[in-house]
């Protein structure tokens, strides 16, 4: 990436030496987020400042190449998944567990440190990565946002989630798919997803919701008081974040309702206070995941048979596949394999 | 109550026997509430309709006169602090232990059931009681709503205040100032006050504020980011919820921080996704408080003595009462004594 | 049951008129417990002092027969579940929700308040029952106790079973049955099952565990160590606590791992200074369940087909089904149908 | 210390150049731990096993000396307080922010690594350091251990400590005089503080402590019983753990009592199975502190003159002073100093 809003371009560049805790990684499998899309076209400028040239991608896993002569737990060929919320180590999140929450972060990819849009990646320390021998890197990639992210949010709000709790999930796409197989592996909540069309509703059936609204032909308000006997829901979550996703999303809400933010489409939510005060809403944001949870979404991902569908573009064809993402024609999670 | 946004007129009524758990209580001292004023403008017609005439008043504390046969542990001449979060007893909050957010609540002096303003009050069940003797009724009624709505607020981010973090604090009135007192007695936080004038500034600091700030003479923002080394605050407890207090107050948040909805102020309050997604902020709604937490708030105020500045009228004086303090010409909270 | 260890005895008496809040039940069907063979023998006379005659049985369900004045939302002919957490109302337990451990508990059957193993039953309020109209009595009669027991124990260790956890189960009875359903439908947890015959390790794979452990057989101690690669157990719960599967529960957890007590086989656990502090270990003890998981136990019974395997005996066979229980010769749950 | 049980010899060892993240500290004191004197008698040769000669001392504050080429965020001069809970940073524990409890710990002085009694310490990551210009090393060291212990221990049971509890205490001696303190600075509990002498009830009442019982002189159980008329305490924390204070402390328990395992005098706790499930008692155990408690302990600390009493030896005194605290002749915490 040399300039916003322009093709990627592939380089020849050089592969430092490992020292201390540092581990290069041979790419197996780079996935394709919304948010290198959005990363890309320069909107997040203000946020996320940079330097370019950089290398994009925050979601790899691949092999162990080389290690550094400090680090430990890890050889040559060991299967490795990227954990990317790299932290200071030190800071009070950092400290406690939450490192993707880091008052210092450096996220590869997304900040001056380059990312997995390439044959070989650089990490600064072994503490960022996990070993998953056994494992194709293909499906490994995707767990470690796409998969990590509604995880996270799916735990925070998991005590909510008893027998007869509804959840109202928006987004059945990259994350949305995992999300709901996580909610069904997780607890005995019913799923409400809302959908666009007709294969979206297909795909949430598949991953285990128990009603589907689709917004095109039915008042999702409507669908869901009847669905819920008139109570509304425990939980919204909301993996696309738009002004109308969240507006029916906290319309929806029954009583000591919460609603989880994941997406990032919207601007503004509006909170009524009234009403809020008077049900004792929450809204709650949640960001990636943290270390602990990406080894529980393999260890998940290992265990049970998490679905994860995947479009396969070769890392030569970079420039086709953020494209088709951009243009809302990949179902499932794009990856990138050298 | 015969009118909305008319005098309230003082009637004779019947005293009815009362039967089963049912009780008669003398009142001794009932606190005069913004709500109040809200609920008589007819403001609130939408969402607490009632048929008039009514009588006012759900912060009430007395004494045991006439007893139900059903009725137990309470003797005539007993001290009694009334819980106003009347609950149906059966749906899942009440089940629950949060009757004040019962599905079929039944507020007295704010639905069809008659409140403290009066001299005697009709109780439908000694469950909505609490014995207090030895306490003062003029002390122990301010609690049940001013002493109680805050303290449920501070128990519901009291995991966060931890050594070395900051509270802000918006509304230094009735409420506010057992909120700081909470706050102190219950945690190791520092505590920022936002005010409006150097008589709320003298009143912050005597219940305990670490650091004030006066809104009419500093830049909030700017003084928060000086006190907290722009670390933010953890928690901006709002029992404003002003359009003005709430957006300094989301601003103000550090990462991880949140905002805590008691007032009734604003309309609406306007969350940024990007930002609360980034630094994972909450907005939480709190409503009141439950027997239980009135039972620690009645028990705090035995111990540790509760500051509680009063301003005490007559019953006949009502009008006087309620007009002064939608003046805001109260210092703390306002009573009749009948 | 007119004296402690002599058979019981079928008794005409008269069936009162419910007042206020009361009701009075047909029953469909009623559970037969441990709790009642020990109580019966007068194990507990201490703990639970009654004065004799009285009918026994916890465990209740059936149609609404007839109805006191101040009854609200049930009518001539529902069927309920009969909540036996019989509390006072208003004590600290009480008013936060788990009546089962009210201060002044009167358990049907097990205090001075008649039970279910008759053809009615007098209920001291409608606050005691859950309509569950469309379900069979004879499947909802268990889940009062030997399905909530189990239910109000895993929710307690809930946020402890991730991903990659494990949980280790003794008992695989009545309740037991039931645990392993829970642990699978609200959690990702591997469950290990300890039996002592092949029917059990049967039934326990049939309810879902992961892996079973047959102490006759194995050694459980190093088999846990094998399936776990030597970091040992999240928790140990306990459904029968005899002084073998605690030392075997205790000995087998793993860093922060927690012991869940519900059974009352044994008489003391020996806890081990040095390694609970080390390991941080917990120890907790879970009774019965409050009303909202009794609701929630039947939401599940409704919605996921939670399996139950019942043996039925007619009312007059009554010392039959106690004998047979007795023995150890019912798989499954006993229950008595007039 | 080069043999188990003999006196510490004073030795001139060579100071390494520190190499990456390493930093060589300048010891400004070094606290005085009961925990030294079980380890140098060799009492804990199994769970902790060493090979001698070794520095002993894990609780340490002093200067920055040196700094390895990757040290971020400290400069020689800086005062620092040494985090002991030295852990992996990859482990389970580690990652989720309680390096103390390590899947493969590494404490100073305790293992293979130098401890602080010496002039100078070598640190093997500058993440194990805490920053605190502008306090005395002198005050700071006793914080890292005798600070940290309790203040973990009322972090875990803060919640239950609501207005009207009660939280007994067993141990008034170096961790104890901080628990006292904790208990008042972070909740409104009422302290119940259990002595073996005059000089102690003294002191407890000097911290803080509301109640003081005279073991030697009062009988324990029923001083409680009247305390609390008859309701029990809600917390026992327990920093001696002998058999005595365990049994006392666990028949003390009220209803959802929690007992909190600290000390490490007795080898069994027993716990009897019907009381702890009829009253959902629990037993936990409570390690050291992480990296961020101690943080907000020095927090604590700067801000609200924590108390702690402190007696100074000169390091050559180092024999003198394990002697005196063997001994029992130490109130508060003996401190080395070089």
């Amino acid at each position: 990436m040399h300039r916003y809003s322009e093709p990627l371009q592939i380089d020849e560049v050089n592969l430092p030496k490992p020292k201390g805790e540092e581990v290069i990684i041979k790419v197996g499998a780079a996935g394709v987020c919304h948010s290198d899309i959005h990363f890309m076209h320069g909107e997040w400028q203000k946020t996320l400042p940079v330097k370019l040239p950089l290398t994009v991608g925050h979601e790899t896993a691949g092999y162990v190449e080389e290690v550094g002569e400090s680090v430990k737990g890890l050889a040559k060929g060991d299967v490795v998944a990227v954990f990317g919320g790299w932290g200071c180590g030190v800071c009070i999140n950092c400290k406690g567990g939450d490192e993707q929450l880091c008052m210092h972060a450096r996220w590869p990819g997304l900040s001056q440190f380059d990312g997995g849009y390439a044959e070989y990646m650089h990490i600064p320390s072994y503490r960022f990565l996990i070993r998953a021998n056994g494992m194709d890197p293909k499906m490994l990639a995707p767990l470690t946002d796409a998969g990590l992210t509604p995880y996270r949010a799916v735990k925070k709000i998991r005590r909510m989630l008893n027998p007869g709790s509804y959840t109202l999930l928006f987004g059945v796409g990259g994350l949305g798919c995992y999300a709901i197989q996580y909610l069904k592996l997780m607890s005995p909540t019913n799923v409400i997803a809302v959908v666009r069309n007709e294969g979206k509703a297909r795909l949430a059936r598949e991953m285990g919701a128990d009603h589907v609204i689709n917004s095109k032909t039915e008042d999702v308000i409507s669908a869901i008081r009847k669905i819920t006997e008139n109570r509304g829901v425990d939980v919204s979550l909301d993996i696309v974040a738009s002004r109308d996703t969240l507006d029916v999303g906290f319309a929806s809400l029954g009583k000591k309702g919460t609603l989880v933010l994941v997406g990032l489409m919207g601007e503004t939510l509006n909170v009524p206070i009234m009403q809020s005060v008077i049900n004792e809403h929450k809204v709650i944001g949640s960001l990636w995941g943290n270390y602990n949870e990406l080894a529980e979404v393999i260890a998940l991902a290992r265990k049970q048979k998490l679905k994860t569908p995947i479009n396969q573009f070769n890392l030569m064809e970079v420039n086709k596949a953020t494209e088709t993402l951009a243009n809302g024609k990949i179902d499932g999670r794009a990856i990138l394999v050298p």
